[in-house]
């Protein structure tokens, strides 16, 4: 195992127990149990928790504690797993598998499924403003957790890239932009709030914003490279769909070596940003495993 | 034109003018410009916006400010608009009018009106967490919005809804949950949060939430009668629709005369519980309002 990959697992293994016992508690008991469940039923599907992940790095990178990032770590992980329930609906992405389980609205109806994510995305504030943090970094964490996933953020992303499956032509800026805002607000928002829970300086915040920013391109031309290249039973999700809709990908823009280079620099981009933090070594192991992951 | 009629039109004449601007200007100018206009055409629906005039009276009921609530306004109304706009979708209610125009995923299709609620919703905490107040009044707010919005309030009540259509037997008790969840939990939240931000005492507070308590239930009632014998041109949607689908309504339980009966009920328990604030005239006409109101 390489230096990096040893350093992601030593992270997973210190961060994921806490994460997924925390993320479920929450909606063992209430009394719409069934809506309950099917908020349960995708935050247990699991995954590597990369958003609450990070933001926990993020705030140990500039000294301070995964007790106080927490709050900003769930919330990030509810906003993320409420998009999967709303993008795999039959009037947006139309996807029967996630993470090799049915999807959300297979198993409870797709009435259920818009409410799960709705009070998914709900609890995601929720969980931040009744946190018991420094009031000041929590409504600024608030703050960047709407930015992030709102209309100027992932939302809007997600609206463009419909829209993007009429398009006839269709560029590389084009297909930044939608990428800057589907996938990349909110994963540079998981930095900035962990920073910003962390107690960051101004210029250490900016830093790991920049880093965010980098990764959060990097990850999505892995995504296009392994929807690409991969299989199903690879993913645990349907491979080729981009393609085989004809929507346009890094790959298809740049070609498989150009999306590899693309893909190359934005994380050496990443790394260049940690060069000032005090404890970078995780940040900058899980730059390189985000750009080498195979899922 | 009765006394309680005349101060409900003067509320609205001095904050409709400002909610109706503020609202939809910070949708004007993005780069998702599609899902702006899908998010700005349900908004601009109108309505008589309810729950945020009731905030704002709730904030001058206690001796503060318009100014100082309105965050606290807008956000309930993008909750309220989002929650609309979801309702409406063929795996929900499956309407295709709302206040007398298309719902939005007629006009914007199913994708698009699924993620202008989710950006409404989003942007219901960003409002309120960028606002310039107190902090610690802020986080309260906010926290007091995701209890009414999320799975313990209005989306869990949704859901039970949804179920409820399916069940056999239903009484009343069930009916009073479901209601307490779906409509109360929003109203009663607009008041504690104008209490909050307009700086209430702890008892104030109290009996505000107690009067959104009971007036969200002569809210729902009065909707059940109004289904139960308006036109749809009165209602400007499909009246009796609840009776058509064989749905267990507060007339189908409790007899017209019974319904009319709690309303008066309910709607006396909410003037009780104003009886102790220095600015209570015009909650108390718009108790008498929203009892009588035609649709």
């Amino acid at each position: 195992m390489s230096g990096a990959a040893s350093q992601v697992q030593a992270d997973l293994d210190r961060l994921l127990p806490l994460l997924d016992t925390s993320l479920t508690t929450p909606f063992r008991a209430g009394e719409a149990a069934r809506l309950g469940e099917a908020m349960r039923y995708s935050l247990e599907a699991g995954g590597k928790r990369v958003r609450p992940i990070l933001c926990l790095l993020a705030a140990e990178a500039v000294g301070g504690t995964v007790e106080q990032a927490l709050p900003g770590a769930l919330a990030l992980e509810y906003v993320h797993t409420y998009s999967l329930i709303h993008d795999d609906l039959p009037a947006m992405d139309d996807d029967d598998l996630r993470r090799g389980r049915p999807t959300n609205h297979k198993v409870f109806g797709e009435g259920h499924a818009i409410l799960a994510g709705d009070a998914l995305l709900t609890e995601a504030f929720g969980v931040l403003a009744s946190a018991e943090l420094d009031p000041v970094r929590r409504a600024e964490a608030l703050r960047l957790l709407a930015e992030g996933a709102g209309w100027r953020g992932m939302a809007g992303g997600q609206a463009l890239d419909l829209e993007g499956e009429t398009l006839a032509t269709y560029d590389l800026d084009h297909l930044r932009l939608i990428h800057r805002l589907k996938t990349g607000a909110l994963l540079r928002a998981s930095l900035e709030i962990g920073a910003v829970l962390g107690g960051a300086a101004p210029a250490e915040r900016a830093a790991l914003r920049a880093y965010g920013e980098a990764i959060g391109l990097a990850f999505q031309i892995q995504d296009d490279i392994l929807d690409a290249t991969a299989t199903d039973a690879d993913l645990g999700k349907r491979a080729g769909k981009d393609a085989g809709r004809g929507k346009i990908t890094y790959p298809s823009l740049l070609g498989l070596d150009g999306a590899r280079k693309a893909l190359s620099e934005a994380t050496e981009t990443a790394l260049c940003h940690l060069a000032t933090l005090p404890n970078r070594n995780s940040l900058a192991a899980w730059a390189h495993y985000l750009a080498q992951r195979a899922k």
